[in-house]
């Protein structure tokens, strides 16, 4: 092994972890459980939306051009010709300067073409005057107007908002075609490293990779499989990587820290696979190991869970993106101007940390290791590996958590 | 019954609203568990962090003072005086000039206050050549540089993300005091609504707000429950509410979208509670009431899918933040410079919908009652009660979905 890492650029890596991402097969599920899944198909509408022309008001179906000039002080005259009960069509057509009174979500009668509210209208016996012009299709939805059958409502590659959900339901889907959720298994290593609820001694840390991993794969949409933490032992780490690889569909080691365990960790993936990168201009995070192993993607992740975070917001996301089938590689991002100056290392991207309020960034200079400053902070800012930094007043790109 | 509705402005039915919202109790999960749930206590700091100062780079502890001037072409030397194994002690203090090996995340050698990369130094037999200064604390976190004992590592009411979750592991907190999930009782309402899995014949429409409802519920925290379809009929509507209101924390009525059948609403609720608020100066989703049944809030949403999910978004929302214990509303959004004029109607606030893209809101013009502008905004914007309308250029914020 040489004493130093072979790195590779950012977009390098994540052209990599993208060829390496297999997109699980696909589920069928009841559309209650189908929030926030990844459809697997297209789907059309099974009817016309709305299946009639509806009035969305509570008013008076008219002929809109027969209110022309309408006011408070100059009303036309309507003769009311009846009422439309809800879900049942009124059974007689409008004629022009007639009305018919129709409650909200009820069938539009034939001949008319646009609904005067009832705020906008007064019955004196069984006139009703009219005090405010209506356009042509005003507080109407028209048949088909929302879609026609056969319509796409929803794309494949979504992920399946409250709103989405609205749409498959309009449209008939009750059994949802989604991807399945890729199981990702889950390992730390490091002698240092001992349980959560055990207090660390000195030179002992928790593992904290193991719950930032995990929370962060869950998110992305996948389901993370714990395995532990396995001693830097040749033989112990090789069986524990047997083990998940033959029950998951994608392995995260985090750990590894130091060269020395690194070097194993790659050494372990190439006897079963391949190592497609070591190293990656990135900061925090350059230790990160990209591979393959047998025939599914194994990634070797910073052993410190700031830079570990990073990594998987930066580069990871993408691998659990193409294994979900999401179309979207989940990255929010709003933009907003640079409050302070921030300088960089050229020939690496930067991740810093940073507060946005009021549409100013402010960067959170501090060490990169630190916990803290990941918590307070909105996101984070991309420095291209080619600047030397950026300036105050510079627009800028923030990843949001 | 009066003919119109007496409409309040949207922030006194967020003050209602906020007033109704009782928090929900506590429980306690496992960590593993504790992603997105609401902190219900301040966690602590159970040790300090790290709990021993160390590196963060593989390299060389030294003094940092000792590395002044150094450089390419005039390294300083440092006899190299042993190495640092992961998890041990160095057993040994660096004295001013020398220096120890360290491995990422091994303990600090007293008397060294930074650590060189391996690759700004280059062994040379028992010594080593160091090409660059460091400065005090680089490439090293200090002894309780990110938190002190007793430190509050994450505030009560935060939505645990997944830095929050390693937070807490690094605190030690494995059995993590959370607010208990509330259930939201879900009734739809209407003569003309039929089952998703059914085909509406001419004046039916499919039951779309239950799943709308269900799925913005489920996203904000709460469990959704649902109670089905009831027809528009007192004494169905009285005992299927009864129902829902004995066995959840709040219910939510979607329909009910005529006049008529909105007035049998607020009367039912009238027979064991208030009705606080009926109608809401919010386009769209005017004909909204807010109620207490019993002593659990109720809710009586317009019969539109569209129009609901504004009003969920725009108002409900502060009574399952309120219920979870969320201190924040969960309400995401970004600013960016209106595209195009948006005229508004002034005394009611409207919510546009816009789709956003490279920084500039476009409006997506249309009917409010369309689901397909619905799914193809980015979020929407919010006009207030008091203006006419917005000017191309106007800085605004988006409310994101």
């Amino acid at each position: 092994m040489s004493l130093f890492l072979q790195v590779v650029s950012v977009s390098t890596a994540i052209e990599e972890i993208r060829n390496l991402a297999v997109r699980r097969g696909d589920e069928t599920v009841n559309l209650v459980d189908a929030l926030h899944r990844i459809l697997a198909e297209d789907i059309r509408a099974d009817g016309d939306i709305p299946g009639f022309t509806r009035s969305v008001v509570d008013g008076y179906a008219v002929r809109a051009a027969d209110t022309t000039g309408s006011s408070d002080t100059i009303p036309s005259i309507f003769p009311l010709r009846g009422r439309v009960s809800m879900g049942v069509s009124a059974g007689t057509h409008i004629k022009s300067g007639e009305c018919i009174y129709v409650p909200t979500g009820g069938i539009l009668p034939e001949g008319a073409d646009a609904v005067v509210m009832i705020e906008h209208a007064e019955p004196i016996g069984k006139e009703i005057l009219v005090k405010k012009p209506v356009a042509h299709g005003e507080n109407v939805l028209f048949f088909n107007e929302d879609f026609s059958s056969g319509d796409i409502v929803c794309k494949r590659g979504r992920r399946l908002s409250p709103q989405d959900i609205g749409v498959l339901a309009a449209a008939g889907c009750i059994d949802v075609p989604v991807v399945g959720i890729p199981k990702v298994g889950i390992l730390s290593t490091g002698n240092e490293l001992v349980p959560v609820n055990v207090r660390p001694l000195p030179g002992q840390v928790r593992d904290v990779n193991s719950f930032v991993v995990a929370s962060f794969v869950r998110e992305q949409g996948c389901a993370p499989v714990f395995y532990g933490i396995v001693p830097d032992d040749r033989e112990a780490l090789r069986s524990a990587l047997d083990n998940a690889a033959s029950k998951c569909d994608a392995v995260l080691i985090s750990g590894g820290s130091s060269k020395d365990d690194r070097d194993m960790v790659a050494a372990i993936i190439k006897e079963e696979g391949t190592v497609l990168i070591h190293g990656i201009a990135i900061s925090p995070g350059k230790p990160t190991i990209i591979g393959r192993y047998g025939n599914i993607p194994v990634i070797g992740l910073p052993g410190h869970p700031a830079s570990a975070f990073i990594v998987l917001v930066a580069i990871i996301r993408y691998l659990f993106a193409g294994m979900t089938g999401n179309t979207d590689s989940g990255l929010r991002s709003v933009q907003a101007s640079l409050g302070q100056n921030v300088s960089s290392s050229k020939g690496r991207e930067d991740y810093v940390r940073v507060v946005v309020r009021d549409g100013v960034v402010t960067p959170l200079f501090g060490k990169s290791g630190l916990l803290n400053t990941l918590v307070k902070s909105t996101g984070v800012i991309r420095i291209p590996a080619e600047s030397e930094g950026l300036e105050t007043g510079t627009l800028v790109e923030v990843i949001v958590w």
